[in-house]
């Protein structure tokens, strides 16, 4: 099998050379001219056998638009297009669309694992019909995890429902990692807990919550007890703010998720528009001063004189 | 009618004054001898009419509880001491039953109305029995404000239960500040919206949300536009807190409430413990750099290229 | 003056009641013949004096759609449209450019007060040029409450911003009835509390959390004490899911109106599938019976057997 | 080594057969004498060798509290409990104390790993002086999971440190069950996902969402598809309750354990007071209709002809 990928970042990069040693030959393009094999998408399209097989791993969004529509204007009838990147999942019902007008199918996938997808293989989620996806079966094969296939991969269902299922493993991820983050802070916060780094590595066999996040945590506090060298300032991806989108589109209660949603948001701002609003506020019906602001004190205040709150 | 009041602060300074305005007489003790009638609780006591009226407002916790303890050594079986400060209702338990073993009769009442008291009156909530919140009824009629006493005042129940209904009322202000106040950041953040100030104002007549609270803020946002003056830093006076220990004990799912007391919380954190182990995390798994704390971008990253989040 | 309306329904008619009353000409449409002045909106449109004014109060979405399309293929040129239903503030833009390309002006408005609005006046945030809302200003000052203009009427800024101002409103709205609530269920599950209703009711004069909700919640709860004949099922209009999909957007956090509409979305579901997982992983680790749905206790399980939970 | 076992329920029983194949003797005591070694307490105090250990496992509250204060009149100076149960951390407090002042040496440890410890080890976490923790250390490590001792075993800190660990262990566990069961609703929601189980069952390796919980779901999901024979009503054992109190003690926001706390109260209401409320509210001011229970619907409700919500 020879099939071209487009992108060959952090991703895709990983991706090109666990394919390789799968023995699949890929021609790869990216936009650095030192990590590409060809010149520009046309030569990478020349440069495979027909019926095409053409795996998109760029940014979402534009860059991502843009290449399927230069695709759709290289390939022929037939060939096939893997979206694996972090496309929302209803971009996917336009390029299906856009292309399948040229002949052109179509499958969309969720790839999970991270950096460490080379070693381990990527969990694959994907959407659209079951000839492309049996077609392309050998790729997903090779970058699945060993063991059985199901384990590690899933025909989701109709075109769209692979990024979808991503995305909902994303909302749950934002969700797990809030979990695991507000333990950590309350046992970290308590003065009767000596070894607060020994606790979680003990919960990593035998326990209810032991995960592959839960094995990343231990590692991160043993490389830097108290998370002393980290900021708290958490950025989000974008496929955070879909699930909660969907969530509300189709009324599904999602508190956990939009908290952890909601967190990164508050971690980033230098001063919350919200809680001056609550300190004016209290200023104005109590009298209460509003307060430059200093290290967190963990006790209510008490014995204002005041019997507002 | 002569009744004596500990605690002369902004709160008993304030309710002296309205007393006295009504007609009742008061000999008041505070530990500030500028403000107070008397040098000491026993000079307080000795000056009472018996069967004596004692109202209590100084800072609830050890305070309260030393002066509740003081006063059954010095009043006479049948006097009567009223509680208003700002204790929780759990107290008020342990109040009356030390009390009622020297045959002093006790009522707990919670207070609202904050420094605009004086003026408005202030809202009541009394728990005990009702044969000695009839014999102090001069006193709440005096205190609470003008109109139909049952707009002003409440008879909750038994011992406790005023202080319970005021942590009561607590607990929903911190949810209604909170609701106001993410509404000002939204509409704060979009750029289409050019009058922040004149869409609270017109709120205050004929709106859904029309308030003493939204009026306060469209106060506040005059006198201070956009919150330039203010830090978003709020302390938290207790009566949150029981609010949802209490929810959590009778099982009453309250995610408003709750919300409101932990963004408080969040508020006084210079850098958040649980996002930091969050940051760790992505770090761990995707590559993710752990950023130093900047301003805030409304944005999503993108085009990461990692597919991790 | 004399303008026209579209959509007599239980806004609309009053609106119409609350314009003539104030000496303002109102030609009104609606698709029941039985309150409608003309037989169409052509009628409608030919009935009006150069330059016209038309108002839309109609149900949003399409049917708003439609009445603007269909008012472009019949007004003029300086003509002037204001919509004044529940509609998405992004649907303005698609409004404004679609009439203007056609030389028609167009002024968006949120409009609070629900039934009560015909007594009492209503609430009114408008967007769009200064211009149109100068020439308007008759009808607007006709239907705010009486009193300052800016205590019941706001030029918000740009188009979209009066129905965005609208839809915050509506944010807070949703917060603001969830706190009060939470409070309600609070206070009524607590044994020491024998009056939940008059609870309320006094807090309606003097204390912090005064407001025209709060009366209008102690008149639900007089009229039915403990809610009775009420089952807790709540709809929810779109204005709050917009609401959070625009805190989404400008990543604002807003944790205590989200909390607030996912309550309306659990207040729907008869049996909760995410609450069937949970309840499905207790089973498998901890070998907890699955439940029969039953009343609520209030206490946790306690020795069951099991470190699990 | 010889140790006695007070309590051989589900995971007592359970317990005390890993310790008998790991070669250490242990005398059992239970109420019911079917599986109980010895018919009191007391015969099972004569039983042991001196210094003793005994291990409690019995329900947390009262019957942990008496065991212990039965014990303390039993046993000798020197001899060690070890309280393995789900007593809260307050407890231990009490416990030691009270044995103290007879010479009676105090352990308290927190168990995790439900009905599968038996075979897969239990995870472990102790609160207490070194020298006692040495002493009974042969115990621990039959009991915790094979592999090294720090990745199921850890000396958390002073008395009471244990327990407090496997609280916030379980507070951790509650949000990571919520997160999948969210994720788990949202997925199923989605009409163009055709493959739930397959999804989740695909996370399972590879992923960043994979853990010991998530293949327990993708069991049940495979034993009962749709979780058609399981109701969404959930239980809570009490330590996710203290966690919440303890992040209220310490200022910690928590909001996603506490959604997940929140979730299972609500699972268990048949219908919510508080929306009564909400439902009422909208009653008054928008005339909505309230509405008898019915399956939830997606959409939010539209044009019903008042602009309140």
């Amino acid at each position: 099998m020879h099939i071209g990928m487009i992108g060959l970042g952090r991703m895709g990069g990983n991706m090109y050379k666990r394919l390789t040693e799968a023995g699949i030959k890929v021609t790869g393009y990216d936009r650095d001219p030192n990590v590409s094999d060809v010149a520009s998408v046309k030569e990478l399209v020349d440069a495979l056998p027909g019926p095409r097989i053409v795996w998109i791993m760029v940014p979402s969004g534009d860059i991502t638009r843009n290449t399927v529509e230069e695709l759709g204007n290289l390939l022929s009838p037939g060939d096939l297009v893997i979206e694996g990147g972090n496309s929302r999942f209803s971009d996917d019902f336009l390029h299906a669309k856009a292309l399948a007008e040229k002949g052109i199918e179509y499958v969309d996938c969720g790839v999970s694992g991270g950096v460490w997808g080379l070693k381990n293989g990527y969990g694959l989620m994907v959407g659209g019909d079951a000839k492309n996806i049996e077609r392309a079966m050998p790729i997903f094969d090779a970058l699945r995890p060993e063991g059985p296939r199901e384990e590690g991969f899933v025909h989701v269902g109709e075109i769209g429902a692979g990024h979808y299922a991503k995305m909902v493993h994303n909302g749950i991820e934002y969700g797990l990692m809030q979990a695991y983050a507000e333990g950590y802070e309350l046992l970290a916060a308590k003065d009767i807990v000596k070894d607060v780094t020994g606790s979680f590595k003990a919960w990593t066999r035998g326990t209810v919550v032991r995960s592959w996040l839960l094995d990343l945590l231990v590692k991160g506090l043993e490389e830097d007890p108290g998370f002393s060298q980290i900021t708290g300032y958490v950025n989000d991806s974008g496929e955070g703010r879909w699930t909660i989108e969907e969530c509300i589109a189709n009324a599904v209660p999602a508190p956990v998720m939009t908290a952890a949603l909601y967190s990164r948001f508050t971690s980033r701002q230098d001063d919350s528009p919200a809680m001056k609003a609550v300190a004016a506020l209290r200023n104005q019906f109590g009298g209460h001063a509003t307060t430059a602001k200093a290290a967190a004190d963990a006790g209510p205040s008490s014995g204002s004189g005041s019997t507002q709150s």
